[in-house]
């Protein structure tokens, strides 16, 4: 579809007001004694809070106001259906594990697509005070220094190369061993970074982030912000990585097709 | 010895000089177009900057002027001997992997000891604004959200518990082993918080850290904090911790004493 200047204009306007609703409520629970966590996950542990939930709701009411014809996509609240063909997906703290262990390392993931991908996209990180937005034109942040212009890395070589990932095991077994294989032709892979690894390799700091078993609100807005930076993000067949999944962000089209090939070659022999 | 309370404001009033000091070296650099990293270690990867030279020597030059008299232990310009019974400990960026790659988890640690141990420590994470200082009756933090004091958690059982430490691998194979068994028994572990988990540790957001391979200069400042803040460490064998190896922080002697136990019978069966 096209979307015209003016709504393009207000969708930008609309995504910052929306990181804007979510900050309070994140923030209001960041490091506060007896934050509790529900599992969601009865085989495991994947922690929901109270911040998680009043975070979407607050950027929900935002879009019930100001865009209600739009579909919405969230994690918490799941999908409601709408008519202009947009979808707002919203993952109100991506990186729940890093909030509840205090770490700043956590972001309200914000984007708009249509049906041909993201459009527009936000990592904001509210504790820090730092936002990344990218897609539409713009390529920036904002942060405790000021403004600055995101931009990817220069190729460099593997070998030169910074590769971030949250999780050591990244996935199953196999697909932890296709990453190690990538990981032990780099310079330096640090773990723990949850999205702001994808804000970093918008903004020029590291040269591949590689993660599994992902869901499409883990993904598209560091898909819109990578992408508007000059970078690459696909999944590691090389296909679009909008629905989550197995993905690897890249700096550049070298180094991507680099560890791809490393990627694929481990998985498929 | 015994230090006199004017002696004591003064040392705190220096450590907090000194990493106003390091501030600006280390922001001026951090995220920088270029920063090179030369390698420390013919081995493997053991990066420093101009950032962590320019910032010892800044806390230096400060300590000249100040504490003349006071010897220094510095990570990049070695030990300066001194009159005063008082060492001044100093790791002007802790974390310079996560330094290079864009991480908000480095830190500036500065403390200051005698005979007996760190008497008042300084964790500064100068790109959130972020301090933690502890010891001489002081246990508290300053940073985006204002002045708190910091009060490690109470004791929770190890399987609630939150473990951190900076690489999955953890030093040797068999300190690798002895840290996952602990890491296993727990609900969640996460990587790649550099000095900021033992900041983390003493503003209650977590239970154990747990490292090897140590330097003096890596864990004095944490010392100081994290016991102003009511938690404990030691090395593995339960001993002071003050010259490095293996390090568990922890918040509780509760915690300590079950984690410890897990370490010894891996390592020691």
């Amino acid at each position: 579809m096209t979307v015209s200047k003016t709504t393009q204009t207000e969708l930008i306007r609309v995504a910052h007001a929306l990181a804007d609703a979510a900050r309070p409520v994140t923030l209001a629970h960041f490091r506060a004694t007896g934050l509790a966590a529900d599992n969601k996950d009865a085989a495991g542990f994947d922690p929901v809070t109270i911040a998680d939930r009043g975070a979407e709701e607050a950027m929900r009411a935002v879009l019930a106001t100001v865009r209600p014809d739009d579909a919405i996509l969230g994690e918490e609240h799941g999908f409601k259906a709408g008519t202009s063909g947009l979808t707002w997906v919203l993952d109100p703290i991506d990186g729940t594990r890093g909030y509840i262990s205090g770490t700043p390392t956590w972001g309200v993931l914000i984007s708009v697509r249509d049906d041909s991908g993201p459009l527009f996209g936000v990592i904001d990180q509210p504790y820090i005070g730092e936002r990344f937005a990218g897609g539409l034109g713009i390529a920036e942040m904002h942060g405790p220094q000021g403004a600055a212009a995101l931009q990817c890395r220069a190729p460099r070589p593997l070998a030169q190369a910074t590769v971030l990932t949250t999780f050591p095991e990244v996935g199953t077994p196999e697909e932890g061993a296709a990453f190690h294989a990538v990981a032990r032709q780099a310079q330096l892979t640090r773990y723990g970074m949850d999205c702001y690894a994808y804000a970093l390799l918008a903004a020029g700091q590291v040269d591949l982030v590689i993660e599994a078993g992902l869901n499409a609100y883990d993904i598209q807005a560091p898909i819109a912000v990578i992408q508007a930076a000059g970078g690459i993000v696909t999944d590691w067949s090389g296909a679009p990585a909008h629905e989550g999944g197995q993905v690897i962000a890249a700096a550049n089209p070298a180094i991507h097709a680099e560890a791809l090939a490393i990627l694929r070659q481990t998985l498929h022999g």
